[in-house]
């Protein structure tokens, strides 16, 4: 390796793209596939960094974003960097802010340099260019930055996007009329934009490999966009595939695709991406996603999933989500998931945490309900994560799904009993 | 010992009152003086319980009122009784739920049965009898239960209290005139609500030995009221002092009365407790509190301080409260109290929470800073109590108070750098 992201395959599947390996960084070592939870503002919420690695996570991510509008980058840096800022020993990952831009403003302004936004803190306008990002998280200090890409909307807020196959219908045939010609420049401007963001997303990658100030402590992953279009998929795979970074995302999934549309466009989109780099799935996802996305030969996952869902007493298990607010589960003295050896389920000195205390915290509004079903939810997603591993470097996927049937699709509600 | 509760003592100061002592369980013992954390609907805010016990907390308190309305006593003892139900294994005491019934509810009614109350989960009417309050109790599991008191308010919402002084001047001299008639009349009044109060808590207290049914693994503690009048202090501590339990509690302090009227009540009331057994110093307080009360002979204390000052960014130190929100924290680097051995302030594989970080999170509304604080403060106070303890087996203090400055008063907030 040259720079200072390194990735070593150890394990290869014969019978899918699935690889294991170890990426090193400043900060050590994870290995893949790895799931990052994600501490949004220098924090997973809810959890100590001590919890959040017990939970055997080697690797979280920060939001640009938030660290950008508070505490501010100057500030994050004159603190030693995020490492330091937030007590996390291991490597980071941060993204480029510009994902948060688009969608947590109703006023962005994306324009061939950048994209302008207001501050949710505190309605500052702020300027994100590509150099803007790669100054920022240089000054955050993340063992990998990624690139700011333009990544448009799933659903325009004015002009509802057309599903794939109405979108190659409308634009293979102009059947005339008032609303076809409408649903036509509907999808005619729809698909102008995804151009327009994959050519952007090239450049914008360009820009920030010339603008990064750190190259030998931190490494700058690029990012493919594409929308659900498999051909501007290609494209964008084969551009940035083609620039000078230690590893490569796809974006652009996970903002409201079905499960199959997420699945076929990894399957699609991965094997395009070289094949000794890390291969980074952001924002994704269920454990169905990331079954499908790793078997399609994807490292890296991020997703507020286990957190967000865990703060609001959703309990994942191997058959799926308890919803642990449910009045069934008032008086039962059994853990979250039989099995787990995550903190909340461990038996110690006095038993474990009942599904009955739990909903008690919930319905009394207690931090402890939150504090506990995160830590359960990041175990139980890095206790999947080491199956994938496991069953990777042994190539022996028949029983995966017996363990895992929540691998197999978003499982109903398991009875509580 | 003949009942669940032992008291041994260990070593008595020769300078002072204090003592420090063991005092044993059926779950196990704990060392006196000995501060316990409040775990108001069966958990401690923010903390889970492993993370008590990492604090040095040997014995925590619930509230019985918090956990009857909600999620009941007869569902407590089914999930097999507070222990179990919140994952702790060693002593928990809880209060009778009295105090709550009278200071969370305005439209309380108090009459010589018991009190009749609104909960404040869903309005229901509930009614708490002596008998009630033990009943409760034995459902909910404590090792140590307390009897239910009439602790009448100390600033009655119709007629403002009147000082000590003024009120014996009132009561002394008629000084003729209407406002001076009405002092009088309020003087009076309370005086009368006083005496009943404490007639009625020795009638409770016999009533609740009575109704008390699990006088095998739980001990029943009374309680001495009496307000600021140090002779009804006296009428109640020997009332109560001469019926058998297995420890007695100074309640109607804290109710907010200066730090040197608890001192006054305290230093009175405590010695005219039984020497035997353990006295506990109901909701108090402060350092310079504990420091006071301990040497009167006090051994056992409550309050939420700690937790609810650390949930509103207010960390104790040993020479006063940080408050963490301030701007001048933003990038200061050092933790909240070097020196101080908790998992915030404690030096990891990657430094310490610095009060730069703290500060973000409490600004951010993030979980990790109430925790964290919390888990800070919780540790303040159980190392103030062990060099207590040290301190009295050692009988030198006249290096305490510098090791303590907090144990002179309540330190103006200390520069942060």
């Amino acid at each position: 390796m040259n720079g200072p992201i390194g990735f070593e395959i150890r394990a290869r599947s014969g019978v899918c793209n699935a690889r294991t390996g170890v990426v090193s960084t400043p900060h050590g070592t994870f290995q893949t596939p790895a799931f990052m939870p994600v501490g949004t503002k220098g924090t997973v919420k809810g959890i100590l960094p001590a919890q959040v690695e017990a939970t055997g996570a080697e690797i979280l991510l920060n939001n640009t974003y938030h660290l950008l509008v508070r505490p501010g980058p100057e500030l994050v840096s004159k603190m030693g960097g995020v490492h330091k800022f937030m007590n996390w020993h291991r490597p980071i990952l941060t993204d480029s802010g510009g994902y948060q831009a688009y969608s947590l403003s109703d006023t962005n302004k994306v324009d061939d340099d950048g994209v302008t936004f207001k501050s949710i803190v505190d309605g500052s306008t702020i300027r994100l260019t590509p150099e803007r990002a790669v100054e920022v998280q240089n000054l955050l200090g993340p063992d990998i930055l990624m690139a700011l890409d333009d990544c448009p909307p799933s659903i325009d807020p004015n002009v509802e996007r057309p599903s794939q196959a109405r979108l190659e219908s409308v634009v293979k045939r102009d059947s005339g009329g008032l609303s076809a010609r409408g649903a036509r420049r509907s999808a005619y401007d729809h698909i102008a934009r995804l151009d327009l963001a994959n050519e952007r997303t090239v450049r914008w990658l360009e820009r920030c490999i010339r603008a990064h100030q750190r190259k030998g402590d931190q490494g700058l992953f690029g990012i493919v966009q594409g929308g659900t279009d498999l051909d501007r998929r290609r494209w964008s795979a084969e551009r940035i595939g083609a620039l000078d970074c230690p590893g490569f995302a796809i974006g652009g999934v996970a903002v409201g695709e079905s499960a199959d549309d997420i699945a076929r466009i990894v399957r699609f989109t991965a094997p395009l991406l070289p094949d000794s780099k890390p291969r980074y799935l952001m924002g994704v996802g269920y454990e169905r996603d990331l079954y499908e996305a790793v078997r399609a030969g994807v490292d890296m996952f991020d997703c507020v999933l286990p957190t967000r869902n865990g703060r609001n007493a959703n309990a994942f298990t191997t058959n799926g989500q308890l919803r642990l607010r449910n009045a069934k589960y008032a008086d039962d003295p059994s853990p979250i998931e039989v099995g787990c050896d995550c903190d909340a389920c461990t038996p110690g000195p006095n038993g474990h945490f009942s599904r009955g205390y739990l909903r008690h915290l919930f319905m009394a509004d207690e931090m402890l309900g939150p504090m506990l079903v995160t830590i359960h939810n990041l175990r139980h997603f890095q206790r999947f994560m080491a199956d994938l591993r496991q069953t990777i470097a042994s190539d022996h996927w028949s029983t995966f799904t017996t363990r895992w049937p929540v691998a197999l699709g978003r499982a109903p509600e398991i009875p509580s009993k």
